[in-house]
């Protein structure tokens, strides 16, 4: 049992100063006043504890070429980067995929990341040749967020071909799979994962990479679907070809939009998908700084208005949510003209709350799971932020939190009760930068 | 004389690694390779020293509100904003003013600026009464900056009118000038300032506030002129209302658009204005956070790639010149729908040496000073970037610099020889964080 006492608690019930937080093994067991605060209670000053944040989108092994595709080789877009990626995916021993996860999921934890919903499609062999374990890679995975202490929702990929008319190519295979039951097995298997940190959901890539025929069948799971939808135009004009409708729309009407669903980025949607997504109370992942590194363009502001939307880093280009939060309203100002877009009218702290909001229970929900901010008997996953930077001499909390933090300001760090991360340092962030070192992309 | 070496140095010819730079008082007076460092030598492991950062574009008296105007109140845009400013603006003392200055510096400091550019509009008593010496408000913020220990130029604001025939508002009294001519003496003035980190400019605030006959009477002036240009349509609906040309036409025909010319903001530009920038060889002064905080939206592609851009925090909404250089780039993949926009072709680490230019030098030359990078001779304005955080591994050091850097990562600033910041804190940050709460609004 640990009791902690910052200056202030962001509790599902607003802003509180002067109270303590004590937690057990896994859960929130008080909120404590002054008065029924132990004397040794561990003092936390200038310190806001809030929920911890989640991370709905990643693909952690990306983050293994940070920096080293930000300059122009010629024409330079999406589909070259994914060239470069599809190297990077391609060069990876289990022990690198573990390696770099691990790295990833180290600077989420030192960053405020409590959970994070891994779409995974690194299944087998580079080539496509099954490993012995045919959830080996997965179970890699899993362990570099386990070892780092963090949530995982291992969203299984499901990967069936190149595009349209076209088999996966020779570097794809390591992604492929052969029906859409070795998804659904494979998927299965990982739910039933026996650390109850561990979640899995089915993530039909995209249209494009998804056989139509596969489509009716994946929306037997029960549980979480991821998809990427309409990132970039290409993707949005095959499916018109193929399907005859937007890629929201093929997925649809194969029965797999429900409020279970997400779609990731959205960032050229067709008539009427936002309002569909509306409708059936699915989300919306947005990734704001890989939408923009990789050209993919804004999330229209309907999108940002109407839908749950909530947080990726996607690409790890940057891990920062406090920033992902903050852009959710920055590009909407940008793209409409005017200022407060998704802030709800007359409420002080509104917008603020809005922002964290999309932060942290927006995904958690994403990702299948019932956390809904700061009370007793939640889990105990808590971030501590350090507001005694001078950006913040001023601010309102929470106004400093949303508008102003950066992974810096983040000094503590709990899932399910352990303490991960104390004074901005993972306990084991030395042996984990030196283990994945030799496969980062030099 | 100081003699430092931390891992990397990015001189003007490029990145060196193990050189230790040697500075006197004023200028860098060595770049030693390792076999002429003294014994003695500093070392600053993990870090890697650049010239300091240009903030091309301040009102460092709105820092004064940072975090009070992010909710809605109803209908928000620029200039229901503008009107919570002019409260604030007309609230504030001289010793208020001079308080908020010295913060709004010392956060630039502690984030790796060393020079700015003050657009500096608030000259007179609340009302439009003149203190005894008329450039009291000016000296003021002077002092702050040379308190803080940074560069400053005083871009003097030129402001006479409310609109196109449209007398000065009670609330716009602290800022008018009853001519041009009060408005050059002013910054003749300020020009002689003895302190060599002293510069001045002058700066019709806005075709909007300025009266068209006094435009050309503007263009006497020998040195620096800086504008707001084409930040929101209603300006350039009204400008073309009045003059039948664009807002930088109606300043090019006054003769006041020449190399030593900045505009700033630029978000809303009419045809021919990037070219004709471009022609000139004048600056734009882009301002990526406020534009996206107050509606403004983004600056169009072609002035990206076309002109000498540098960056300003304006509002100070934010602080963070890393950022601002970074969403040069972003903003413009974004926009563009592909990567990489702004990179030289072919060039290994050409984008982030773009950006880090944006950063420095562009925003130098806007001020009308020629640091053109760090060498034997120039200014010894450094700043040390500690590059040890989970961010930047794996990544080069530039990229890490202009892709993941945040104001927290700097730990040491110089400017002309002094060291004014270490370990990440200015000398004076609590006695200035003092000062300024009681002037802060609640």
């Amino acid at each position: 049992m640990e009791v902690v006492r910052p200056d202030w608690v962001y509790t599902a019930s607003g802003l509180k100063r002067d109270v303590a937080i004590a937690m057990d093994d896994t859960r929130i067991v008080g909120i404590l006043p002054p008065e029924r605060q132990p004397r040794d209670v561990v003092r936390l000053p200038g310190r806001l504890i809030m929920p911890g944040m989640v991370n709905a989108h990643s693909h952690a092994f990306q983050r293994a070429f940070r920096g080293h595709v930000q300059w122009s080789q010629g024409e330079d877009d999406f589909w070259t980067w994914r060239q470069a990626m599809y190297g990077v995916a391609n060069s990876l021993t289990p022990d690198g995929i573990e390696a770099i996860s691990r790295l990833a999921f180290l600077e989420m934890a030192e960053s405020g990341i409590t959970h994070v919903g891994e779409f995974h499609y690194l299944h087998h062999r580079p080539g496509g040749g099954r490993y012995t374990d045919p959830d080996e890679l997965a179970h890699r995975v899993i362990r570099a967020a386990l070892d780092v202490g963090i949530r995982i929702t291992l969203l299984r990929v499901v990967y069936g071909r190149h595009s349209a008319g076209k088999a996966l190519t020779a570097e794809q295979g390591r992604f492929g799979d052969r029906s859409p039951d070795e998804a659904l097995a494979a998927a299965t298997r990982l739910a039933a994962h026996p650390d109850p940190r561990v979640s899995a959901g089915i993530a039909p890539h995209s249209v494009r990479a998804v056989p139509p025929a596969w489509l009716p069948e994946l929306a037997a799971w029960d549980g979480v679907v991821h998809a990427h939808v309409a990132e970039q135009p290409a993707e949005v004009e095959g499916c018109f070809a193929e399907h005859g409708c937007s890629p929201l729309q093929a997925l649809d009407r194969s029965g797999l939009v429900t409020s279970a669903f997400s779609a990731v980025h959205l960032t050229h949607p067709s008539a009427g998908d936002v309002q569909r997504l509306a409708e059936v109370g699915a989300s919306v992942v947005a990734c704001p700084t890989t939408e923009m590194d990789l050209g993919d363009g804004f999330l229209p502001n309907d999108a940002r208005q109407k839908t749950s939307v909530c947080l990726g880093s996607d690409s790890h280009a940057a891990i920062d949510l406090f920033w992902e939060a903050r852009a959710l309203e920055l590009h909407a100002r940008a793209l409409a003209g005017r200022r407060n877009v998704l802030a709800p009218p007359g409420e002080r702290h509104g917008l603020a709350k809005r922002l964290l909001h999309a932060a942290t229970s927006a995904g958690s929900r994403a990702l299948g799971s019932d956390a809904v901010g700061l009370q007793v008997g939640s889990e105990a996953d808590l971030i501590a932020v350090d507001l005694r930077h001078v950006a913040a001499v001023g601010m309102p909390p929470l106004e400093a939190v949303a508008f102003a933090a950066n992974p810096q300001w983040v000094t503590d760090v709990w899932t399910a009760g352990q303490r991960i991360v104390a004074d901005g340092r993972h306990v084991a962030r030395e042996r984990i930068i030196a283990d994945a070192r030799d496969h980062l992309l030099r």
